[in-house]
């Protein structure tokens, strides 16, 4: 079986190269006096909303299906994006690894929501 | 000097395999009914307000020096781990992979805004 | 001159009289250098995602249901508070009137969409 | 009996009036099943996190300057106008009273933040 990754097709960009690019668009650009924490804070929420609003009046299975219509699903696409970038531009500016943030709150949780454990015991 | 990554040191996790944990662990907690895309868009945006709300009285200058204390440095950990913890959720239950729309993303803003381009020109 | 609410029953507090004693509050406390436009903006955000969160992961029933239960009820009448008072402030440092900003509003949303009208008429 | 905003001057729209040409607008439209408290909870956040974006990248000095552009201040006022719309559209539907909820908030914070206390004391 061979590897989906290897040979001529394209590789899949890793976090790592996605942040280094990120870093290097905003400085080509000139726009880190306006990456403090607190606006790619700002910007992150803002972008988070407006995948929310994508949602907002739909029922849940209505919101299962949104993949669906090509348009909605670029739409979708887009902001995941976007929610990214900034979250990734954020870790940057503080120094923040986020694969190990988010492996620290797993182990966390891990402990402080037993699985398959009845209630009250 | 020696490859931080290599020999016994542990290897940091990748988003792959992280999400493949966030998926076991709710499943392991029948918590899937309430994973709904829309649910985890507005859980998505909870944990990015909880984010800002750390910055939200600061100045600029503050807002650059959280992680000076470690009690706020680790709620801005925590905070970053939950936001992507909900975004990797997010991304399995609609089969969008986060790292191809972003790289696609960053493609398009390379064509919409040039670098060291004049303004005018 | 008859008090319109007359009688013995507490009268209502008016908006004017809320939005005065919001600022006479941060007044005497000295908190208007932290009351920008930018952070109260931030603040009602970060307000109005902690009004979501109590429903996040509840079933649009279960949604309509929240006030059954004192604890919860107690809980969005206390964030109904917090997001009118930085809406107010927020109102206050920019010379805002939001009741005449939703009056026009309603006005433009009546000829936007016209009740009563087939589709494609 | 007298009108205290007499003469021929327009009299500001009360909250209460507001609120029911609300429910009058939905009703028309039928949009009702669409009001659930969580959908106007998200409605809501998302408005809020619109107005945030206005002032995402701007200094706080900016940020306290927005209303001298007409365009900068228009949007202003009409995201004004969305956050007031869903938070009394979604205090219609839970029968939650914003300005007495604001009112005992306010009461419960000058017993909890004292005013000119010094620290420590």
């Amino acid at each position: 079986m061979t590897d989906p990754h290897d040979d001529d097709a394209p590789r899949p960009p890793g976090l790592t190269e996605l942040r280094h690019r990120l870093a290097a668009f905003a400085a080509a650009r000139d726009w880190q006096p306006y990456h403090t924490p607190k606006n790619l804070a700002a910007a992150l929420s803002v972008e988070a909303s407006e995948l929310l609003e994508i949602f907002q009046w739909l029922t849940p299975e209505e919101s299962a299906r949104v993949m669906d219509d090509p348009g909605t699903a670029h739409r979708v696409t887009d902001e995941v994006a976007d929610v990214l970038a900034y979250l990734l531009q954020f870790c940057e500016v503080l120094g923040v690894d986020p694969l190990a943030a988010l492996e620290a709150k797993i182990d966390r949780n891990e402990l402080r929501f037993p699985a398959g454990k009845p209630p009250g015991t």
